[in-house]
């Protein structure tokens, strides 16, 4: 499958075919925006099953760099989680052309950018982007053509008015995302608020409603549809990386949880105290936000997006 | 509009026209529950609305109560918030029947109970229940007829046995509900892990960050879809429904609070000295409880429930 494409871009290898290598995958061939994308995949299983589903145009395993010819590859995803990125960037380097522009997806970048920085040949270039998309599954199942559309992608470049910078801004845009260039450490503190955050609260709740099973036998999980259970959606994403999310952007998450816990801390007292008023204002002040993001596009205002009946309220008023 | 009813209840007075109350309404009607359903309302606005809609027989404002025959009703349905439940239903004992049931829709059990029974004449029985059931949404156009169907009703009657529980039970199953009776104290306690800690960490979180947004400059906002998005939806519901449930529920919330708070704090330090094993067996806990509440017919395991690229993660794998 080779043909005109619509970047600059023509061969491309994306490195780890999991959910966002695959949606990659998919969005590149349905939007016919490079000439040919292989897919490096270090997990056998996942390797076989990148093959029967067919969405790339070659799979290669683990220790397969060194049989292929990667001197044409011009762009190389890595989509691996954070902690991976050099290891699974490392040995494809010599087989690699200078030429060749290295970016990742990492949810994380000032880290990524200095742990692959410190490996590249000079003359090599990395830029760090991070789709702000994707699903709480994993694999290559998981991935759809349609993941990245109208969503934010943002990159990190040193210069944003290179080719390199400006030509894969145009790729991501032809699959469908709204690009942001942005400083990799600015990153870090808004997706420590807006996702590492979210994320890790929810893994902290779904553990003490574990704890409090011992005490109401499974009637956590009977009537999740309270509240909780949108949660442990969130907490049903992939352990390795967030682990991976947490432990490399340690300082920017420290922060925004350190404010986190004094702002719950508040409530309590405020519980505590029977201060009614004082939660009130604070309830309605989240309403406000509320409607920011539904105005700012990032949202639907329908109802539980049209699910229906799913419990986040129990009350009426 | 009378005719045959499906359940032994002919003459419904639901106190309070706001989502719950008119799903309820909207239920009864389309499953041929009773036979006449009547709405009280106080806003003057919401009971214009509930006018308009037509979706009851009647609309009483707040001081129609002396004006109408309410010694025909036998059950009168309270669905305001909590702290509004015995004003709204105070002045109405003087012209209801002894036989007529009263129950509730309040998300905590306890007090409301404690409250009612503190006003009822000898005689009269409340039954409290609880669906949980509901969206971030309020008001009269908020509700819908389906909104209880396959969800779990809670009814906490002092005996189980007596006609008005089986009654009540047997409506809520014509309304589609799945009943389960429990005690009040363990309702609360349940609840208070399911329902009320989410809502209670999510406001705070809600907090937190727009507190970031003074670093950040609208960009909490603007990448929200990293999972602060799907907070803020919880964040939405009635502020003064939740004040109310949180002062109601003091003990049972600053019990799970307190736990939630060592949790999150347990987490903060495994970050901050880097314990990635410590964090990748609590992540990989949290799936299994998902998978739990998949299982348990809670829950849908289509992605994003069928959304598409809502941004849950934010990486491969």
């Amino acid at each position: 499958m080779s043909h005109k494409s619509l970047s600059e871009f023509k061969h491309v290898l994306v490195v780890g075919g999991g959910l966002i290598g695959s949606s990659f995958i998919r969005a590149c061939r349905e939007k016919n925006a490079i000439s040919s994308i292989w897919v490096m995949e270090q997990d056998p299983v996942r390797a076989k099953r990148l093959e029967d589903l067919a969405i790339s145009d070659r799979v290669l395993g683990a220790d397969e760099h060194s049989d292929v010819d990667l001197a044409a590859i011009d762009l190389v995803l890595l989509a691996v989680p954070p902690a991976k990125m050099t290891s699974a960037l490392e040995p494809l380097l010599p087989y690699l052309s200078t030429k060749c522009l290295i970016s990742d997806v990492g949810s994380i970048k000032e880290k990524i950018m200095q742990d692959i920085n410190s490996i590249l040949p000079k003359g090599m270039e990395f830029i760090g982007g991070h789709p702000i998309a994707g699903t709480e599954n994993s694999g290559p199942d998981a991935g759809y053509a349609s993941l990245f559309e109208d969503r934010w992608c943002i990159l990190t470049p040193q210069d944003q008015n290179t080719d390199a910078a400006q030509n894969l801004k145009a790729l991501w845009q032809i699959l469908g995302s709204e690009v942001a260039f942005m400083e990799a450490a600015r990153h870090d503190l808004v997706l420590a608020t807006t996702s590492h955050l979210p994320h890790l609260i929810a893994y902290a709740l779904v553990g003490t409603a574990t704890d409090m099973e011992t005490v109401t036998k499974n009637e956590v999980v009977k009537y999740s549809a309270g509240g909780f259970r949108d949660f442990t959606r969130i907490a049903a994403s992939d352990p390795h990386m967030w682990r991976d999310v947490f432990l490399g952007n340690k300082d920017a998450v420290l922060e925004v949880l350190e404010r986190y816990i004094e702002d719950l801390t508040a409530m309590k007292k405020s519980i505590r105290w029977g201060e009614g008023d004082v939660l009130l204002e604070q309830f309605t002040k989240a309403r406000g936000i509320r409607e920011r993001i539904v105005d700012a596009g990032q949202e639907t205002d329908v109802s539980n997006f049209g699910r229906g009946g799913d419990g986040q309220n129990d009350e009426a008023k």
